[in-house]
This record gives C-alpha cells, sequence and structure tokens, in this order.
C-alpha cells in the first residue's frame, strides 16, 4: 500500500456506468522517493481533505467493492490514524 | 487511476484482432512527479484531444471492455469535469 | 519481490473491515535505484524494525492470506537472514 | 499501453517450456519521462527492427496468446502506423 | 520482461511456508533508465551469479510454479544466451 494524503476531489460526470456512485478523490503520496507522486483513489471510508491515508493499487483494489467488474486501480483502504508519527 | 490529458490518437492497422474497433489514444499524465509520462490508452467514450480524463491501468483496464480476452493495460474511464479545479 | 528494511509501524483504526487484525508496516527499499522507495506492506510473520524483508507486491501479496478478498497489494513473505550480505 | 521501438532481438536456449517458440525482443519506450526505458516483449506478430510498437504489460499480456499459464509480462499487441505521428 | 544480471543469492530462514524450497537471487535491471534497479526473483532454472536473465515479475511470474498459491511476483524464465549482444 501506500502512505498519502488527500489533497483534492475529482469530478467526472461522464464515465462508465460502473463508476457511478463511486467518490474519487486525488490523493498526494508521502514519504521516500516517490513523495509528490499524484494518485486518484476511489473512496468508500469518506476520507477528508488533508487525511493521511493507505491507498491499495492494482487488482486488489477491487476487492475493496462489492462488484468485481469495476475498472478502478487504486482505493483508499484505511485513514491513518492522526497520532501516528512517521 | 491517473489523471491525465488527452494529446493525441494513436493508428495501428496491424495490431491484434481483438484489439480491432478499439480506439487507441496518447494520454500525459497530469501532475505530481510523474507529470509529462506517456501511456496508449483505449478510449471507448470518445474523449477528444486536449479533454482531461481519467486513466485505469492493470488488470482492471479490461472491466471497462464486455470481454476479459483483450490485451489491454490502459483504459479511459470517465472525463474530468472542465469545471473541476486542481 | 524487494529487499527492503522495516521503519516503522502504522495504525489505521478506520479502514477496510476485511483488513481488520492485519499488522501494517512501513518499509523503506534497499539498494538500486529504488533505495529509499517508502512502501506499507501488511506482515503477518512478525518482521521487528530494522529487520530486513522480502516484500512482495501486487495482486501475489493476496496469495500469503488464507482469503482472497483482501484488499492488500504489498506483504511481507520472509525475513532476510542477518547473516547474509548483498 | 506503451509506445515503444524495437531495437533488438534477444536470445535464450534455456527456458521455461512454455516460452519455447517465443520469440522476444527488446524494445525501448518512446517520448514522455519513461523514455529510454528497455522492455522485453514476446512478438506475435512479427514486429520488425525499427518499426513503432504498442506493448501491453502485465496480465493482460498473456490475453495476447491462447494460453493462460504461460510466464509473460510484456507482449507487442500492434504496429504503430508508418504515417502516424506523435 | 526485464533484462537483467544476476549478482547475488538472498537467504531467508523465516519466510512463508509456500515459499519453502524456492531459490532467491537479486539481479539487477541492464539498459535503458531503469538499469540499476535492483529485483528479487525466484529462480527455479538454475541461473548462475553473472548471468544475464529475463524476469518476468507481476501475477505472470506465478504461472512459471506448478502453483498458484505462492506470493512471489518475478521470478527468472530464461537465461539470456552467451552470444546475444545488446
Amino acid at each position: 500500500m501506500i502512505a498519502a494524503k488527500v489533497i483534492d476531489s475529482i469530478w467526472s460526470t461522464r464515465k462508465a456506468d460502473s463508476l457511478i456512485g463511486l467518490k474519487f478523490t486525488m490523493v498526494e503520496v508521502l514519504g521516500g522517493i516517490d513523495a509528490g507522486r499524484i494518485i486518484i483513489a476511489a473512496d468508500t471510508i469518506s476520507a477528508g481533505i488533508g487525511e493521511r491515508v493507505l491507498v491499495c493499487t492494482g487488482s486488489s483494489a477491487r476487492k475493496m467493492l462489492d462488484r468485481e467488474d469495476v475498472p478502478i486501480d487504486a482505493v483508499i483502504v484505511g485513514i491513518i490514524d492522526e497520532d501516528c508519527n512517521f
């Protein structure tokens, strides 16, 4: 997974039918040589702007949803505790 | 997913039979340390040159099509709203 | 796989139900041009801070768990022997 | 997919039985910040040295073959038309 | 696939049960902008230190083994012929 910070919301009206109802957020990778990488992740656990999150990528991202047929490759799987310092 | 901008169309006459009828576009990653990365994505929702899009990569890209047997690893899954600033 | 060093633990209280009970660690890639890359890996074999580990990424990471439905994309699969020099 | 140029052939006599009969080519990524990346791709459509091709990577690469059990992660899926400028 | 050179062996005594009996090697990517990247690959065809090999990554790596349940994401699938110049 990737530790990242939610920095924005992304709105897309014209999109795949299977994505309707999904919230998309822009996250920025935290730490290491990938710091500053931007990923668009689906969010099913209502992370807020500024929160630090765990993002799962690849085929495993689909496991966060009830359905297997959704074309997403990144999803927020957890919110990092505020008092977790790293 | 990746936020990217459609910059060109790609034409390939000699290709896998399963790709016949698919439109291919060249997109450029927007923002972050990957800005400027070039990806060739299949486009089934008719994005235009210059539009900002969401691109799904990896095995999940195949979920955008009706068939599982197509060798694609990147597909446009949505068009980012024009008034979405990031 | 990736050779990495465990550098921290990551705590996430609000997370996917399927992740409850899993331990998450922050690892730093060792050696080569990816040195310093940060990955958050699930840990089911109790690696300690400072230990060098083998991390498996992508869909194969799910093979380390008993269940196929867990949204993880990185997991510690082994601890590199202390007397293994590289 | 990736737009790349075929730059060489790769010969491997000692290899997995399932790879026998497959042709391997070295391709170089064209354009963007990944320009100059080298990938070894299986080629089932007889691309020539110097031709520009579309390369599909990851699990989707296996969809180019008749069999699911072949350990390849990159395959040429199309040849970019000569008069396609980008 | 990736063209790489075997540079070391990796020993791990505490590891996933499903990995017992597998040999792990450290390989260094050859050529292009990824030159110098380090990957730990399973080796089932007895490549020697210094030999140039083809490494398959991702889910396809599991196709090199008889079993589907092994958490590996990189495996040596062939040894590049000594007289293959690139």
